[in-house]
């Protein structure tokens, strides 16, 4: 008959399988997957499925871009950040210390050339990304002492990777790689002395509050995470434009509804910690200067030696001017002044 | 034949038409509503089609509302708050004074309760909604003369509508309902002595700073403008779930993309205005304070006689609380430092 081969070219059925680099207890960035997946099987009537998995299901976190690059599997749902050690491009994909902040990563990667010049450089991996979550201004992390002047810095062991880790050994800190669940025993054991996660909600679930009380912000480092999707790009190519409206969509939901549900879950999170002892503590402008001067250093040590970081960061450097610039007036008056009445307790 | 059927099942072929409450001239609000069509049509093969039309090709931009709820059209691109002359309620779906930020609202409308009650509150108009844009903290608008004190506003004849210009008149000023194309030759003439609008990249369009050079900011009531998609609630319940599926998507889409536009456009025109003579003013913490405290008369005054914005606009503050607890942690930090360094000339 004609009949079937009809119905087979409009709605293929399309398997998928998505490896993500996090744990499901991650509710938040685990559950930009699954959003991600009903969305898509929403929007195709169940023709196109993609399967999440958690991270070490198919392969451990860190080999998600891997998996991808190679269909191992079609999709990941990860940080480009964690591919660093193959280039420090990916870092600009998800979040440079002292970037942009979430709302205006949207716009440097909707209507801006983020997205644009970053899939040419994943091309090169054979991968296509579309931001799929976000989880605002992170928090700067657990500290057993207090972090008062720049020189507090020398030799303190911190858990953070990446670029952040080279700022923050140009300031006498020692950063350590260490994996999510190893971190509270090593906190506890006084083998590291410092550790920065994601916020108070994840936070939370991992009791740093209990073995190092003093709860600094911001991080800046993560002015505003972005979560990826890595799209294996054969694999992208071959889906029906249909699929890969529906996936695009669901994408930008998952982006949005993530970072609605860290603003959502944390503030109860960072209260109750504080009821359990947590200390807030701002960094010092001197130390936010210090740590924005090295990363200065480090931005022109890696753009002398790499071209798609040099080319994509500055780039995102000029729209991060004219960004700031901008709201700094009224978006920025009016959130302080809601902030001010939040205080005095007039909200 | 048994094939027919079970495609037609899969993909009818459905056409909807779209009233937006704006001018093609608007190219971020009006924008909108073409991301939507575009999106659910990419992500349907085509087969759910929704022609966009702007305000005064079927109906003025002030009925889309009507032409809904009737079953004129099946689709609106609107903002909630221009029927609050229906019911005040409806003001609390875009923007009401001292309201949340576009990223608080994505977490009120995704995560808390708020898209679930304005929808149950719609429904009672025979409409159901989706977020489908925002506008972000817009400027406070443009003045003939100074406004340095609360005593400044008396008398002063403005452009503002709805639950603003009840807040102004508490104030002293005069509120006038003056549609966009008009507010220019009012301003030139003297007929109105200030304007609100958008921001920067809108308002540069109609040349109001020709004719008033203080640019006042934040608009204290729209710290963060929702355009709305409102669907006939029967054509709505009428849809396959896969084009619910879609269309909710698109939404989503259009809502970051929309926001990202006004990230992207508005720096630019912020600086030529500055270029062309307009003089940028924040409000004072004074004048903030007062409209502030006029804006909770408001709602006393509301709340008392209308169960529906009672209810609604107290889970709204209640969240409202929290969030702006949590934001002035690591966020606000963090965009204070970036925007000092912006300022210095060091970003």
């Amino acid at each position: 008959t004609l009949a079937a081969p009809a119905i087979a070219q409009q709605n293929p059925k399309v398997t998928w399988r998505l490896t993500s680099s996090f744990p499901k207890s991650l509710d938040t960035i685990y559950g930009g997957a699954e959003d991600i997946a009903r969305h898509v099987s929403e929007a195709t009537d169940g023709n196109f499925t993609i399967q999440p998995f958690a991270a070490g299901e198919i392969v451990p976190g860190l080999q998600a871009l891997d998996a991808v690059s190679a269909g191992t599997v079609e999709m990941a749902h990860t940080c480009s950040y964690y591919f660093v050690g193959k280039d420090p491009t990916f870092a600009i994909g998800s979040a440079i210390p002292f970037g942009l902040n979430a709302r205006l990563s949207n716009a440097w990667f909707y209507q801006g050339n983020g997205n644009k010049l970053l899939n040419e450089f994943y091309a090169t991996h054979n991968v296509y990304s579309i931001p799929s979550g976000n989880t605002g201004a992170q928090m700067g992390g657990w500290f057993r002492k207090e972090i008062n002047t720049v020189d507090d810095f020398k030799g303190v062991k911190m858990r953070i990777a990446g670029i952040a880790g080279r700022v923050m050994e140009k300031l006498g800190a020692v950063p350590q790689q260490i994996a999510g669940g190893d971190i509270y025993p090593a906190l506890e054991k006084g083998t590291i002395d410092a550790a920065e996660w994601i916020g108070p909600y994840d936070d939370q679930k991992l009791g740093f509050h209990k073995v190092a009380k003093y709860y600094y912000y911001p991080a800046f480092w993560e002015g505003g995470l972005i979560i990826h999707s890595f799209m294996n790009l054969d694999k992208w190519n071959e889906l029906p434009k249909t699929y890969q409206a529906a996936l695009t969509d669901a994408c930008a939901f998952a982006n949005t509804n993530m970072m609605a549900k860290y603003d959502m879950k944390n503030p109860a999170a960072i209260k109750q910690l504080v009821a359990e002892g947590a200390i807030l503590r701002p960094f010092s402008q001197e130390i936010l200067e210090a740590c924005f001067n090295a990363a200065q250093e480090v931005y022109a040590e890696i753009s002398g030696s790499n071209e798609w970081f040099k080319k994509i960061y500055e780039d995102q450097v000029a729209f991060k001017r004219e960004g700031y610039l901008w709201m700094q007036l009224s978006e920025y008056t009016y959130d302080t002044f809601m902030m001010i009445q939040q205080r005095n307790g007039k909200l």
